[in-house]
């Protein structure tokens, strides 16, 4: 709506020389500086206020997380946006101008991939005819009715391509991005005539987003219960497996191993340019997407891997009653972009146009960029990062090292609320509090665009005590 | 105020100097407002609470809906599909081959649209480029982050071109299909503090689907409770209003009326293909879904139409949590395509090539096929039809008749299972059971493709006691 009234104002004239409107313009920025640090100091105090990520569920019979962290919680830390193209629309980061502008590091939006599809050119280009994938059905012989086979196709090249995980025997089950397929695999796995909800676990750090997913319906067949290491109540449970870790990078295993515990792998990470693929994963239940993989998050899509085909048929029907399936458009072009990327890695069916590896190009700036952090770190002398452990990776057949897509950062020196010690720098981070953890702690995207990068390290540098 | 910024904006060119300067400045300006706006709706929840629905405290809580009558409940009924080109695939609900096809009108797959879209050719082709729409974000300026600009510009084009719903003051939100929509509308209505779950009740015979839509999660916030017309609990309630209904047709208000209640109204099927326009719609939340609007259901796009702007707010939280946005490439392709049935309305920019109107071709489709299936009913003798007043539509600017996309039918003479007796004669439709009502009835879709409808016909009229 902003846009049409723009269009009006910009119509009527009303001043007519430009330097006016430039000078109306600064007044304006600046008052929106004033009034965001304003809101961010406010929300500090309402978040102290309200308890906000207080009281973690951990432990025995936990308590309903009052916590409320959605996966892109920017709403209050909304980053500048702006048109880019006619159908391309993008969010900068950096918020405000002169020396100082506010840097939101928040959310683990992956535009830094932006640059390589640039560089594709329309190899990877989509067209759709307006009389095209109308009906609700892809592929009613499979037990997953609305997944396009030639997405389903991609996915078993791109796994086979990469080495990360076992496809062929397993249902490939679509979802609108793993977020979905996650809240299937909950509901698949709990049992429906159980007389409380499924406890839900994962080791501290876990995603920030498990909790308030998990709860945020009060669902009677599943429930947070916490910290996967301080589990201890009886009886059947789910335990979530996020392998490397989101949002400490490590790679991990189950932690509780008991009689009636049902594990879920989310494998969104385990790709070449953010860790070495040691082995072929093999889990009864794996989730990917492609907002980590390719980097597409606008297309909202991920699949998962399933084992045992009851549990893939109930996840199905989640999605069914969920969303009616999962749109055609966005499949087809996600198959597109994984057949890029296969092709990419060598396999190209087309030998005059061999391409730059996608993971090959990741993995050089996801180097680039942690060499540059630990610089700033060192710089800085106010922090510290995980030590990762170098490991043979099977697809780029050398020892690599780990480069997460996220830096999980600790605040030394006596720092207790790493967030707030950030924000007092223009850095807007994720606390540790809301990765059941304490406040020491911050998360911190790595896969944004390059200025921002570039200006996060500067301002990282620079930080003394 | 959207038809003529719509026109405004088309004709603006690109951005010159001067021009710029002043857009930066209303863009801030814009920014500034929000700003502002947000820290006082800050402050006011801060001082009064959540606001939303205080204290329910209703009665009984309905029990536990056994059913499991998923959207398209094909899996046990499940169509022929093949491929059809590279990209698009198909599902002929005509199995079998030989004298006596099992014919499977089961489901409301709208593929009778498809011939229209065919002849539109290449001008609602969509290319996109694997660099595009790879950012979370769409609109970081608007309540609903993750609505495409230029969708939201064609909602308000093509609302005001069929003049169906009033939707310039309105907030719009964005959804994987009305159904999703559904489900933030029940989560954003049912107050997070209450001790029991908000009732949801709609008028027998209701949409087949409300019931296990509401209850597959065993959500505490809300619970199916059955008929509205026997709905007598006391305390709040969400009364989900279909109109023109589904199943039957029929053009609808609330029953209920009882203060505490909330209103959902569905409108999916408030088209001029189906129904007069008899006037501008203007509720406090409405539903509409490209499914039945257009034909694509392959491209699971629906929008909400909501006035109050925290209503609209939380709506957008559920589907943030639910699926962390919509997919900007099926948003996109649903922009194009409401703008080419907008153009087709005689309000083409091509004056060059005026397309043949939407509306009329589907208008003309259904009055064909609704002739043509009463003169069936009449050959038969066993069945009855539901009988509709002509109204004036406001959009053909004519008396016309209503069109339902589904036949309500009903089997006279003692046939007391009517679906059974029509899967005798190997049509298979939905029984009345699963719409609140009795076995006597059945739900017909009637837009499926001409192969189909026609076999239909020809094996309805045939059959005799």
């Amino acid at each position: 709506m902003g846009k049409t009234c723009d269009a009006q104002v910009r119509k009527s004239g009303g001043l007519g020389s430009g330097i006016s409107w430039r000078y109306l313009f600064m007044f304006s920025i600046m008052l929106n500086l004033s009034l965001l640090i304003s809101r961010f100091t406010q929300d500090h105090k309402t978040t102290t206020g309200l308890g906000l990520g207080l009281g973690l569920g951990f432990g025995l019979g936990a308590q309903q997380s009052k916590r409320d962290v959605s996966p892109l919680s920017f709403t209050d830390k909304a980053p500048v946006c702006g048109k880019m193209g006619s159908t391309n629309s993008y969010c900068a980061p950096i918020i405000g101008f002169g020396d100082e502008p506010l840097i939101n590091l928040d959310h683990g939006d992956p535009t830094m991939f932006e640059s390589f599809w640039r560089s594709m050119g329309d190899r990877s280009n989509i067209v759709i005819s307006g009389w095209q994938l109308m009906s609700y059905f892809s592929d009613i012989g499979n037990l997953c009715w609305f997944l396009e086979p030639e997405f389903a196709r991609q996915i078993r090249r791109l796994h086979q391509v990469v080495g990360n995980a076992r496809s062929e025997d397993r249902h490939i089950v679509v979802g609108t991005g793993s977020t979905q397929l996650f809240q299937a695999a909950l509901y698949a796995l709990s049992p429906s005539d159980a007389s409380e909800p499924t406890s839900v676990v994962s080791a501290a750090p876990f995603y920030s987003s498990y909790p308030s997913i998990t709860d945020y319906l009060k669902s009677g067949l599943y429930k947070w219960a916490g910290d996967a290491h301080t589990f201890v109540k009886k009886g059947p449970y789910i335990e979530l497996v996020t392998s490397p870790n989101n949002p400490d990078g490590y790679v991990r295993k189950a932690v509780i191993n008991r009689t009636g515990g049902i594990l879920v792998h989310d494998l969104a990470y385990y790709w070449p340019q953010y860790t070495p693929i040691t082995s072929q994963a093999d889990h009864d239940l794996m989730l990917f997407t492609v907002s980590k993989s390719t980097g597409h998050a606008g297309t909202r899509i991920g699949w998962a891997l399933v084992r045992d085909k009851e549990v893939a048929r109930r996840m199905t029907k989640f999605i069914e009653l969920n969303t009616i399936g999962v749109s055609k458009d966005s499949q087809l072009r996600a198959a597109k972009i994984l057949e890029t990327v296969s092709d990419s890695c060598g396999h190209s069916d087309d030998a005059d146009h061999p391409a730059e590896s996608f993971f090959e190009f990741g993995r050089q700036q996801m180097t680039k960029r942690w060499e540059q952090l630990r610089d700033a770190v060192v710089k800085s002398g106010m922090f510290s990062l995980p030590k990762f452990t170098n490991d043979f990776c099977n697809h780029a057949g050398q020892t690599i090292e780990p480069h997460p897509a996220f830096a999980w950062l600790k605040c030394e020196g006596g720092i207790e609320d790493c967030e707030s010690f950030l924000r007092g720098h223009k850095i807007l981070t994720r606390s540790g509090r809301h990765f059941g953890v304490d406040s020491t702690y911050v998360r911190i995207s790595m896969l944004d665009r390059d200025e921002t990068f570039n200006l996060f390290i500067e301002r990282l540098s620079g930080i003394r005590k």
